[in-house]
């Protein structure tokens, strides 16, 4: 490479980002290089800012720049709806089509018993501790329809059995979806859950 | 979005790199909050050095942290041999084959009537100078195999016919290549320039 030192340790350091390789991240290093006084002084203040300020929320797990996030501290969204998600990137999807008003709990991954990630691993205590403290009326279990989200969400349905209604996001035809192109699983769970027109 | 200002206007400035869209900038930017010591302020730090100390070569165009590169003040490289390329992208991707040993010029892209780039937008003037002042016996012209990159082949060989021997790289099956996958013109290419075994 001719580039020199520090130049190729930032491209190594962005290859190692999700969703960036090798090739992308020497695309995109010689891009902030290019605009550097546009765009890489501004990113490198940005990070800087970010790493210095950004923390998780000590209440529910979000990602947010306070000790205890925006949504957590909000009263309008203390309806007694408690949205359980996986992970952060869940939350911000759910935030995005702005259908739930009420609280979020991020577990921060899901049970596996070959990862070792038992519930002490994940927020699950903090998760019993806020339903029986927040006068939480029902907790909406939103983890992934994989087979490790679908465990998850079993065994805190177990633990939560009879304090709170529990309910989970309904399965279907995806908005848009073809059914040719849907799996089987998919189309049992719409067809079985079908509704009266 | 429930993140705050500084983390979405990250997420916003990473969305703008290329091959990288917003999906996978909130991926980067979870992934770089949640190893924030160990990549995001070592990144923020590296991005404020190269912002500082990067700056294009005067002489050929490659990027690099000093006025003239590494490879035009090499005197091991001024073996009078000059490869000619599109863009420091192409320029890194001859150096990782290793297999050239002489000195680049970088045109900063391609000749084009549509989007108004002349031989003056480009480094064309700066490389007939350099031909003449620098000794040099062979001009590789490692353009792309594209329209725009063989109209800049050919005006560059006009413009330097006679003062030096002209040449290109070859065009034929890549290897690993399998002729089932290849467009007809490379298989035209390749049987054309057959060669005895």
């Amino acid at each position: 490479m001719s580039s020199t030192r520090d130049i190729d340790a930032l491209i190594e350091m962005m290859a190692k980002l999700p969703g960036l390789g090798p090739r992308s991240a020497r695309r995109a290093v010689l891009h902030l290089i290019r605009k550097r006084a546009l765009l890489l002084t501004p990113l490198a203040d940005l990070m800087q800012t970010v790493a210095a300020t950004a923390r998780e929320c000590l209440n529910c797990g979000n990602v947010g720049t306070s000790d205890v996030c925006d949504i957590c501290t909000s009263e309008k969204r203390a309806n007694g709806e408690l949205c359980v998600v996986e992970d952060v990137a869940d939350l911000w999807a759910m935030e995005r089509s702005g259908v739930f008003k009420g609280r979020y709990h991020v577990l921060g991954g899901t049970l596996s018993a070959l990862d070792a990630i038992g519930p002490q691993e994940l927020r699950i205590p903090r998760l019993i501790d806020r339903v029986a403290s927040e006068g939480i009326t029902e907790v909406i279990l939103a983890l992934n329809a994989t087979i490790d989200g679908q465990t998850t969400a079993h065994y805190i349905a177990d633990q939560l059995d009879g304090q709170v209604q529990l309910t989970s996001l309904a399965q279907g035809v995806p908005i848009g979806g073809e059914l040719d192109y849907l799996d089987d699983g998919t189309i049992t769970a719409a067809m079985r859950a079908r509704k009266q027109i």
